[in-house]
């Protein structure tokens, strides 16, 4: 018989877990494994929330194994390090982000694209190498190899940071791979929808020495996008004037909405040679129209968060460039209201489960 | 009032146009400007069929002006070479493909990417700097821009050549666009559709050293495709156990399909990171599944025939590996019979009218 999470490892752990579709946390006393010599055992201060985090409690993905323990945008402090792990030691500032293992054989993972091995072990959701379910962030401590983890810069926050591990790489690997950091400024990239991973696009895009304009259902975001994010322009994408005023005018696009919507507007905002990034999950096919491909040799790609170098590169370029999340740092208890409101797209814009000083011992 | 096709220009030139949708053309008097300081004028030998010249004279892209004289795959002879002309001389063998005309100062222009301006002048159906319509190669003469005629190679036989200046380049310049150019040699391309296009897809994959395999909706082609074209492999696309057999095994597609189809299984086909790139013009928008972009990376992105840079550049390096279009040669009274033959598809895989033989004076 299976042993009951609690004593299936030594290490005793404590956290909060979803049962079942209901998708309502509740506190959940499990185990972690033995620090082995490759891993380090992170004392975890600080934990963002994903949307997936939302989807998966509610089994939204229809592939949710109950009970789960969510998070996957971990920054803590190493307790215990293995004997063989050499990048870190006891009191590094660390973060996890959404992987906690791959095969390390694949073509992917030799091309530092870990999270494309098809062996990939996800921080919460997956069954580990050991036969074991992989419990996230939401909780008071994690083992993780060394290689699944990454130094979090001295000089970034450990709250405002931690989004960085899912949400800033999500948006930072895409604007590598389809070549907006190589371009001469003032290429302009439009930001599709202004919630966790858009308001990091605007900042990163910035960084980058682009042009940015946010694109948004919400014309009360204009403010923010502009004032305070930085971005250049708003367009309001209900607004087809709007949208006409601007056709032509884009390089590049990321598209972070995960509702069904229509491309055919998004694609005429691209000049000629415009790249659209897709990094939502909708639920159905979208209508793709293929001439302003052909005729404009444009393309629509997606992207998946990034490999572990690129990860440690995204946290030290966001480093460099004073670049964090815009969070609102809730207590452990408050999960399930922070939940209902992320559902409803009520939070500017990303909640972070202030996780140390409500679980540690 | 208009002056008549016949007496606008001072050269008399003759071919055959369509009249109206019904697309039968007839013999067509019309004429050709004087050939000025920059032109050569061209006798033409022979010119391809596209299947665009089809969709043209029959009006269903609802953009005709007839009369419409069509070709756009013209190769010949130079007969006369304006005083600043210094690209070519009489007796010059030459081609011109889809393009007479551009601005020639935009961003595109600059970049050599002619076929992206947004004032590019089509060979036929365009209306030119002058006011006047252009008429294709359907005809004994005509008269274009140096800058838009490209050398034909010494070794290249005009029939077979000819092809190129359309299929040749449109399948060209997606493969040097996005990347396959430049792999390591036996990286997969998937060609759909063994047509003008995909014929020459298949030759031009193999030359750049891919692994080249052949998907098609008729089971018939496999031979052709492999036997004679030198294909690696046939899927037939309408058979669920090949197409999943062969699940993640390409890094390219080149789609020529201009049919609304399905993409689902296409970028199925694909490894992640794949490149499935569109060159028909389905009418209605297709279905994109968004998550094999996401978790895959890949990517779906079209291509417009090419620069006139490019132009030559493919010319050369298809008469350095000795490719040419299959094509069945007919004279100008069969072009309406061939026209309704290529409707059907039966055609392996280009026709080419035999101009000079039949219409020169």
């Amino acid at each position: 018989m299976a042993k009951s999470p609690e004593t299936e490892h030594p290490q005793r752990a404590f956290g909060w877990a979803a049962r079942d579709p209901s998708g309502v946390l509740s506190p959940f006393n499990f185990s972690r494994r033995e620090n082995g010599d490759e891993d380090v055992t992170i004392k975890i201060h600080f934990c963002g929330i994903c949307h997936s985090d939302l989807h998966s409690i509610k089994n939204e993905w229809g592939i949710a194994r109950y009970p789960i323990v969510p998070g996957h945008e971990i920054v803590g402090i190493v307790t215990k390090s293995g004997t063989n792990v050499s990048k870190f030691k006891e009191g590094d500032r660390v973060g996890v982000g959404v992987m906690v293992g791959s095969c390390r054989s694949c073509d992917y993972c030799n091309q530092q694209l870990e999270n494309y091995c098809p062996k990939m072990t996800f921080t919460y959701g997956s069954i580990d190498r050991d036969g074991t379910p992989t419990y996230g962030g939401y909780s008071d401590i994690i083992v993780v190899d060394q290689h699944f983890v990454v130094r979090f810069p001295d000089s970034m926050p450990f709250d405002a940071g931690a989004p960085l591990l899912c949400a800033g790489v999500t948006v930072y690997s895409p604007m590598k791979y389809y070549g907006m950091a190589d371009e001469p400024a003032g290429k302009h990239l439009g930001v599709v929808g202004l919630g966790g991973l858009g308001h990091v696009a605007v900042k990163i895009g910035k960084a980058f020495g682009l042009k940015v304009t946010v694109i948004s259902h919400s014309p009360g975001k204009e403010g923010e996008a502009v004032g305070r994010l930085g971005a250049d322009g708003f367009l309001v994408s209900s607004d087809p004037l709007q949208i006409k005023a601007a056709s032509g005018s884009m390089d590049y696009i990321i598209d972070t909405v995960s509702a069904v919507h229509a491309l055919t507007p998004l694609l005429a905002l691209l000049k000629t040679n415009g790249k659209l990034i897709t990094l939502g999950l909708p639920d159905k096919p979208l209508e793709l129209p293929i001439a302003p491909l052909v005729l404009g040799r444009k393309l629509v790609g997606g992207s998946d968060i990034g490999g572990m170098k690129e990860t440690q590169e995204m946290l030290d370029f966001c480093a460099k460039h004073n670049i964090t999340a815009d969070v609102e740092v809730i207590p452990m208890d408050q999960v399930n209201v922070a939940m209902a409101r992320l559902a409803k797209s009520d939070v500017r814009y990303r909640f972070v489960i202030d996780v140390a000083n409500y679980l540690s011992k």
